[in-house]
């Protein structure tokens, strides 16, 4: 049945530094895609205003009351959180990772692409087209842990990895179900000669569910192997998966080899669909560049366009990759604001 | 006083695959240039076999015994260890890792350095030349943690990375003083935004060796960030260091960015002086191309230049480097054997 008027309710959430300027240009080009394909669908947005202003008026991050309340949107749009001024994890804990945790963001999902016309740091990129399946969950994320004889000689810090079949079995089922729907080739990513119980764990997993897609052929590489293959020969790759750490770092290596940060969106993917998925820039606050309209607002556009394909706008989401596209390959290294750059693509949607 | 002649014992340990091709241009060419020093230095060499074969014969990896006896040498001169055939884990956990545990190797040294004449996939590479100490003797390798309900779909795997303020300072100190006789110039690495039991504790133990160092300029990097910078602008590094994971890691990334694992050495040192430290190349045993006779020796000579200088043989590690520097300088993609190649440095010595 199809239904005459589509209302979507998202969640925005720009946080701090140059999230406030670049999830304004992710909703703008959004909007005008949404304008433009003539779909009859409505955004509601709601604004959550989260991040170091807030913590440092009230002490408080984000609420057991807001995260219950961001259940009722259909998906958030998110900037980034963190400023030197507030110590270290208080807001990747008490804001980023409590909506991961607390949403069920079982998929961490990074598509990883050199756009025609970017420049990419390697001296002979080819074709580079892969997403990274980062597990979302757990891992080394949960803040398990703890120190004892604490400041003194004898201290002893733990860090303890949670690693669950049922946590890692949805990623990996979700990124074979990628690959299969792609070129149909899956590489795990893990460190299972040194991290033997969760490393074994995973590699159960990934046999035991791939026995559902005969089709796609598997192979494992070590953490350190795969970010060498990354710079010297990233068009092996079709789908990765990988835990939340090892996913961490190499996304960001991804990004820079495929032209930066800049560019590189993500969503944070309730797969069961119990709970609204987050969609943000992989880049961070940035507070030695914000305020002043030089962030490169890309990686917000695209992660609007995941948004869009998520939601089942999947023209609005495919114009807005088309525009995005366009307007990278004409980049000629004039300097354009935030606000500049968001017109250019909106203004190629037609 | 100066004893006339120096004797020199050193373990030997080929290993599996091109482990055994590799290692005997290493000592091949450090022979070479204790000869042609003129210094009064005898090497006696003893062997120790261990791999797969030994493996699969004895179910042995390597005994405590044999542990008790490398004691008894001055330095081991290692190649590689691992092959499919054997469970992963168990020739890591059982050969490698047991000596860097049991011999106390605190510092797993390894120098990242684009020589002239070396090709890099970067585009652009700057000036690269800086050391990373990676944290030897604990974090996520001690093997700490299991799993529960294993195989069932309620299996929860652990794994706990261990850290103290014994280890992480002993690691930190060697970092600053390498720092303090460089560039003087330290990049601590971790993720302390979410691993905050380790990472705080890691830097804590930075702030206060630091005090110690007051010349020393120091700055914090996110691990993810750090893979970025390592593409994009690894000319910024002069000294870095990091946990043993994200050591792993980021070495072999360094390793890609500066020409590749075939010329990447490293020194895993005992930094009290209790037990012998231990040279390697970094990368592994390659069975993929084993028993050919394509392998780079390179990182194994190199490895015999690090051993020599730890040593205190000065003379004969500046002798290698530059050897090996002006090979490197006049490769031009004509195929040489293994061999080939430690002939060709052990000539250059003169
Ligand atoms: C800010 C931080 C908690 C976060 C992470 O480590 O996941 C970021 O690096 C990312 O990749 O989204
Ligand atoms: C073989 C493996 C145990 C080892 C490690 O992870 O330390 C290797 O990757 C290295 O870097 O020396």
């Amino acid at each position: 049945s199809y239904s005459v008027s589509m209302k979507f309710s998202i969640a925005v959430m720009p946080g701090d530094g140059i999230g406030n300027e670049v999830v304004p240009e992710g909703l703008k080009v959004l909007k005008r895609a949404i304008e433009v394909s003539g779909e009859p669908v409505e955004l509601e947005l709601t604004d959550y205003k989260v991040g170091a202003q807030r913590y440092h008026e009230t002490g408080e991050t984000l609420t057991d009351e807001e995260l219950e309340s961001l259940r009722e949107h259909d998906a958030i749009f998110f900037g980034a959180c963190g400023d030197p001024s507030v110590p270290s994890g208080v807001l990747e804990r008490g804001v980023i990772l409590k909506m991961r945790f607390g949403l069920g963001h079982a998929v961490n999902l990074r598509p990883s692409k050199l756009f025609a016309g970017v420049t990419s740091p390697l001296a002979e990129p080819g074709k580079i087209d892969f997403v990274v399946v980062r597990e979302g969950t757990e891992g080394s994320y949960t803040g398990s842990g703890g120190s004892v004889r604490t400041d003194t000689p004898q201290e002893v810090a733990t860090e303890v990895s949670v690693n669950t079949w049922y946590g890692v079995e949805r990623a990996v089922r979700d990124a074979f179900a990628r690959a299969q729907a792609r070129n149909k080739k899956l590489t795990y990513v893990h460190k299972h000669n040194v991290m033997v119980h969760a490393g074994h764990l995973w590699r159960r997993v990934v046999e035991k569910v791939g026995q559902e897609f005969p089709e796609v052929a598997v192979n494992y590489e070590h953490t350190d192997a795969c970010t060498i293959y990354m710079v010297t020969n990233p068009e092996r790759y079709d789908v990765i998966v990988t835990d939340n750490l090892f996913g961490d770092i190499l996304t960001d290596l991804a990004a820079a080899v495929t032209g930066g940060i800049g560019l590189a969106a993500s969503g944070n993917l309730n797969v069961e669909g119990t709970a609204p998925s987050l969609f943000e820039p992989i880049h961070g606050s940035a507070p030695d560049i914000a305020g002043q309209q030089i962030a490169d607002p890309t990686a917000s556009i695209l992660s609007g366009a995941l948004m869009a394909s998520h939601l089942g706008l999947e023209t609005v989401a495919k114009a807005i990759e088309t525009a995005v596209e366009a307007d990278l390959a004409e980049r000629d290294g004039t300097k354009r604001s935030t606000a500049e750059v968001g017109d250019a693509i909106a203004a190629r949607l037609g």
